[in-house]
């Protein structure tokens, strides 16, 4: 990996990264000449107990934007510049212009519930100067570079004493609020656990201290023995649609054997992660032969500087569609209660997409 | 209130409601002649240690049913029946037919993961004859009426040995996936507290531990004292958007002194919280002029038996939109992490709605 650390002209980073050494890189740009003031704050959820961030800018951000701009893009003409230089860089880090998390926060105003600064960091990953591609679309080799990107991207973000967890993740597609189409995913960097994975981490730290061995460790030994909702299954890394799936093509993508975060990774479980993963990326879009839309949530171990033996590297993905043309809304019983109804067996989703074969080698 | 309990001749029970006494009303009518042979199950989510219910045979419950089928209208034509006969009823509860819980479950297939039967009853409730009504559209009357029955509900459900909880609910509007738009809402019975009214009771038994009050209560009279976001404040209920609002329309309904569940509520008591449901509902139609959507989760005491000096009875509104033509998606931060962001700070949206005025007495 070659990585080459940048600043622009409104004092964000930005960080490119290569397979190859990165050469003909010209100015890091912004659209945004002047640097942001911004002060994201936190209020306290009296009755669930867990922090909401107010990042009232964010209503100014790039929404269904003409398509003669990309932002994405590189900037071609330096009186509109983009976000990205030109080069032969492969992947791009940088600062989100409207985080709702901030390292630097000016303000917080006071609340009749408890408030914070929104402490964070919201990065954007972009995954290829193609925005004809998808994460899909992309060589081994350059899935294997997101990887590595990922890693560095959780090293860097959780050694800063104000960060605690790092969530790597894509929305993809209009149905998922999606408004920008050049390959991209974000990364989040809370202050502390957010709800989901502290749940996840309680769970999965309960089953380790009485079994002695990892909950989804256990889990996809079960799948792989299964076979029945598997769709990859290699030296070091599988994907499935899991038996308790809360979303018709929801699907796992994790190591066979318990790898904490992203920079845990053996080179041979990070090549073959990313072929379990181009594998579902790639029969998601030939499913129904068009682009298809989720969320994709990488889930790892906080970055708590402790040891996590019972966490487990995984991607989580969640799409909004049940059928061809019909949406999973997630309403009364998902939203209200928390308690997801499905009204399509996880089995009969995995062999729909078991029936698609893909070649992760050709494309 | 008025009452009349019949049976469907597929053998789902029907109950009628009325202000006055009920007379003239037909035979109890169903769509589908047969019984329903059904078995939802319920598999246990092994990251994160919560039943997910399915219920296969769901696909096939009526979508976008061409416009002349409303199986909410009452049955003019014996040889077409709907769900509901005529008769001077205002409002009508019945056995869902494609329910993702139900009382008796003949088969729990295997899994490797933890399954159990889909206990538990979902029943669908009509808030009027008038298709072209809505919940805000009708009198106070009639929405006094309608609290009464959920109080019913929840009293008969929650006699069951079956029964943990009973959560009453409305989905409104296509952007929330409603396919039927006759003003109804539905009521899930479940087995046991699901997952976020858990977390809210969780919160409030600590909170009332250490302080011996209702976090809720706490929190509406603060909300009350400020008066920055409130939109009613009658003798005995408020309704406001809260100051920790995970949407931007958010809004809490609930009597000022706490109340456990619907039955505990005194006739003053929902009288008022009929008027705050109202003087709601009627400024989100007004607000641009359309019908409001949303989700409307109605939280009350579990239906254990126990005293819950805690638990608080209220609603909350969680609105799709976050200004008049952008919709709220929940994606990344909020889906994966549990962590949502708002771009909108209440105090804003709480001042568009109380800038709507709106009369619950000429309606």
């Amino acid at each position: 990996m070659h990585r080459l650390a940048l600043t622009k002209p409104d004092g964000r980073a930005l960080t490119l990264y290569g397979r190859v050494p990165l050469a003909g890189i010209g100015e890091a740009p912004s659209p945004f000449p002047e640097p942001l003031t911004h002060s994201p704050h936190l209020r306290r959820h009296v009755l669930r107990d867990e922090w909401v961030t107010y990042a009232a800018f964010r209503q100014d951000r790039t929404f269904l934007p003409p398509p003669e701009y990309n932002p994405l893009a590189v900037t071609s003409d330096a009186r509109a510049p983009t976000e990205l230089p030109v080069g032969n860089w492969d992947v791009a880090v940088f600062d989100n212009r409207f985080p709702s998390l901030a390292l630097h926060v000016d303000e917080v105003p006071a609340s009749i519930v408890a408030t914070a600064a929104g402490i964070g960091k919201c990065e954007v990953v972009v995954f290829t100067q193609d925005r004809l591609a998808s994460l899909g679309s992309l060589p081994l080799s350059h899935i294997h570079l997101l990887l590595q990107v990922w890693s560095e991207r959780t090293v860097a973000l959780g050694a800063l004493d104000e960060i605690g967890y790092v969530l790597p993740f894509e929305n993809r597609g209009a149905e998922v609020g999606v408004t920008l189409h050049h390959p991209h995913g974000q990364i989040y960097a809370y202050p502390q656990v957010p709800p989901v994975p502290a749940r996840m981490q309680a769970v999965a730290s309960n089953y380790y201290r009485t079994h002695g061995r990892g909950v989804l460790q256990d889990h996809i030994a079960r799948e792989i023995e299964s076979g029945e909702r598997l769709l990859y299954r290699g030296d070091h890394a599988a994907a499935f649609v899991p038996a308790c799936a809360r979303y018709p093509y929801e699907v796992w993508v994790a190591t066979i054997e318990p790898v904490a975060t992203f920079s845990d990774l053996s080179d041979a479980q990070r090549a073959d992660l990313a072929r379990a993963l181009k594998t579902v990326l790639m029969k998601y879009d030939a499913l129904w032969d068009r682009p298809f839309p989720y969320l994709m949530a990488w889930y790892q171990a906080p970055t708590d500087g402790h040891a996590h033996p019972e966490a487990h590297l995984h991607a989580e993905f969640y799409p909004p569609y049940r059928t061809r043309d019909r949406l999973k809304y997630l309403a009364g019983t998902e939203l209200a209660a928390g308690w997801f109804a499905m009204d399509a067996l996880p089995e009969d989703k995995a062999r729909e997409l078991q029936a698609v074969v893909v070649d992760v080698e050709a494309a």
